[in-house]
């Protein structure tokens, strides 16, 4: 079997995405237990979520409720560092506090998950993750509720290894928080939403399918 | 090959989900144009919706903006009359109006594409649509921006034949702004991201793929 170039258009399956939601919900469910709420960062966010949380449900558990917010990225502003971190992201959607109020609750005390597609430069995890901190350290000083442990909790399909431009707290991982069943060399890695003839990566099975090929 | 019963545990596959994305989408080109922005109804659209985004968008053109809605049904209560629709919906999330006007501008004047998996009841979509031709028509008045036509327009992967609990708009149809790619009868659909088990979803190709055989 050819291997396959960079140039190639090569997508990853959908059932293989759906396999790295089932491994993800096994690895989460074992680590930290079911979450109160998704927290989908769309639009790549919103795929892995929505798979998550079909394998996240136990029979006749309630469905696990999802938020989104919209975050992209200005790619060619700023240098990377950390101090302009901030301004690379752009906010499109955030949490709607009053419906969460209505039907849930405050995210204060909760086990929250943040759901994105990949793990690239982290820019927009360490930014959806401390604004997220930060509003719920806000509410739990209004509403005198700081003693109460708020859980942040991280799923990506794929953290591609690389220089990252910024951070995640380092207790995330050493407490088994950050969940990437995949790692890959920083290289392409093209999601089948984005495919525009799909029975192509269907031939194309054995190739995306096998992690040695892919994920060396 | 046998005729799949109720009781099997049928998936639609993720290609052919994908097929009707891109066949909605050719339909939505041809009828309304690209749209200014898609809301997706979750947590069932939010799939359909990333992978509209992806068909819907031409070659150097810039992404369509999503904006997600959270939206559930109480199931189980009132009687489905007309007047209590709006009591069997739980809204979870709703359209985030500042980061809007930041980074989008208002909806009104706008080409708007509500996203959904399926129309079973009508409810939701009824709900949805209503309930967002409110808020423009109450943010145009107040703008004094009465004079711009704000086109709504709705996709679902697939509408079930049936009698509806609630009504869109017959000016929707007339005017081809409903896009439904496939229609079936009232019976079992299921999604593949609600799929335990993948692999058994791709050994249905065939059928599952076979629209004679789903969609008689």
């Amino acid at each position: 079997m050819k291997t396959p170039e960079p140039d190639d258009k090569l997508y990853l399956h959908y059932n293989y995405i759906h396999k790295l939601c089932q491994i993800g919900a096994e690895q989460i469910r074992a680590n930290i237990g079911k979450p109160d709420i998704i927290i989908a960062i769309g639009g790549g966010g919103f795929i892995p979520a929505r798979i998550l949380r079909s394998f996240l449900k136990m029979p006749n558990e309630k469905n696990i409720p999802i938020q989104a917010i919209g975050l992209s990225l200005y790619e060619d502003l700023g240098t990377g560092e950390v101090g302009t971190i901030g301004k690379e992201v752009i906010r499109t959607q955030w949490l709607d506090f009053g419906a969460l109020a209505t039907h849930f609750d405050t995210l204060i005390g909760k086990n929250i998950l943040i759901v994105d597609e990949v793990d690239d430069t982290r820019t927009t995890l360490h930014y959806a993750l401390s604004e997220l901190e930060k509003d719920v350290r806000e509410q739990a000083e209004k509403l005198g509720r700081t003693n109460e442990k708020t859980i942040f909790s991280i799923f990506v399909l794929i953290n591609k290894n690389k220089p990252k431009k910024a951070d995640l707290p380092k207790e995330m991982f050493e407490e088994g928080r950050y969940f990437a069943p995949r790692e890959c060399e920083d290289s392409w890695v093209n999601f089948p939403w984005e495919a525009i003839d799909i029975d192509t990566v269907s031939d194309l099975k054995e190739i995306s399918c096998d992690l040695v090929k892919l994920f060396p």
